[in-house]
């Protein structure tokens, strides 16, 4: 799942930004910088992603922010403490999610046991 | 379809609670005890399950309800009617969740009439 | 709350219907005929709109189906279930509108009380 | 209404853009610039504006998007048809919002009548 | 993509309409007749549900605009104008939808390069 | 508008809870446990229920998670960045209720500089 999610990213990415206006560069280079170190660490900021887009249930996002939280260094019992925030304030309809996301969670770790360096 | 979101639910749910906290578990627990027979019947609380997930858009939530649904005996024309409501409350965004929840249902139909128990 | 809530929705539910075109008259008809008793009773169907309301926060579509309630008999435990049900579905998110909502059932209930006639 | 909205929208975002960090400016500058004429006309983005905010249903961004709709010379009759499409879309739950926002239109074509040019 | 999505429609909504309540068929009726030209055009409706449908992230709902607005003759330059109002109005969470957005236009541009009358 | 928020909150919790049924009374005290400190601080916890709660637009939620983050001694640059977070994710929609957490914001500011303490 990972590498079919990363290669359909930069693909598309590279696509839109082929036709895309000048408002939409703008939109995704904005969508990196409010991740960037500043009063916030960006390991913070990641599980801040991980948990909106838990609570907004798109499964894409959340495998953006959960490679990211990885690569962060972040370990499973600090991501699970995030998960249940998501789970109690977006309730049971966030579970699907949920098994989404730790299948996926699974495969990057099982990646990162096997010395794969993660990349985006 | 049947077999494929039951087995992935059941093999992640069992993941999930391996590495869970006890708040996730706590939840996981409350998500099947509301739907208990108290002063309103399982039949009426699952009716409610299958609107919510309906309007919210979760097809896996759908899904899950529907089974229940079905394993509680109800039958199509009730279903039907629980549609409707998901469908004027939540508008023509739940025509796609609707398509897919009666393309499940029909399987599930089908499963029955062959005599199979229906399992979650 | 009740006499404003109902008073502006019936005044603004008018002047709506003056400048509406027919697709709107037809959308208010088909919001009411879907709550009419069918295969499932008017009763049942009064709490999955409910239900759909709270899992989707809208408070003045929770306070419509509150009256309904009422004036379909539901009581106050058959009530607090089908609550339940949206809690779980929808989260912590649904606090603040359960809050509203059981201050606007308390109003609803001290009227009944009174001998008042809940309508809308 | 009119006059607390746009009095409370310019205080605050004032408000904000003193503490704001250099992404929330960024944020809001291309939140202008993607209703400024283009292919599209302003017209139709407004339209777009107006009607995404209706199925999101948030009440403010109705608010803004109608002044702005106005202040484009859009009629009543348009706009019902773009209120359609939202009630369609997005179902019941829009209604209390399409109130609100029929209520605000009254008092916006008032001032109209009155001479009053819309301010933001 | 294209062929998949439009057979599947195509299937299930008989399916559905089999089964389906007086209801349910006046929801799907409602469902076209809002798109008609009347005092706004069908391009501009098309434009209407197309936004409606990215920000609320319904990639079925997508698909169905993307095909009638390439129908109406709109071109990429207009989409992209409209996907940016989703863009900033839904928030980076419609990213992932914007992505299956251009890739299923690209399909359907190529299919049109090649002569194909595309249809629903 | 703090006191207004406090006293209401206060006054409803108890009177849902006495009337509650054990899976109300559990979700609440859920609702508690997950921002207790465990492997990520109750400072990084209640960070994430606020930006939880902004993106999925819940006005109280925020307000909530805004004192709890002040009692915590997150300082406002801290704050800002966590809203961009939201804003980028949440989209220009968000923007309505970053303005009433900002306005909220400024009065517990307040009432901290007269040596008031914040309690919930």
């Amino acid at each position: 799942m990972y590498e079919e999610f990363v290669d359909f990213r930069r693909r598309l990415n590279e696509e839109i930004l082929k036709s895309a206006t000048l408002n939409t560069k703008r939109f995704f280079n904005l969508d990196s910088s409010v991740y960037a170190p500043g009063k916030l660490d960006t390991k913070t900021k990641e599980l801040l992603g991980l948990v909106a887009s838990m609570v907004l249930r798109c499964d894409d996002c959340v495998r953006y922010h959960l490679i990211r939280c990885v690569q962060e260094g972040l370990n499973d019992e600090e991501l699970f403490e995030a998960f249940d925030v998501a789970l109690v304030v977006g309730g049971s309809i966030v579970i699907p999610h949920l098994r989404r996301a730790v299948d996926f969670l699974r495969e990057l770790r099982e990646r990162e046991k096997n010395g794969e360096t993660l990349s985006l």
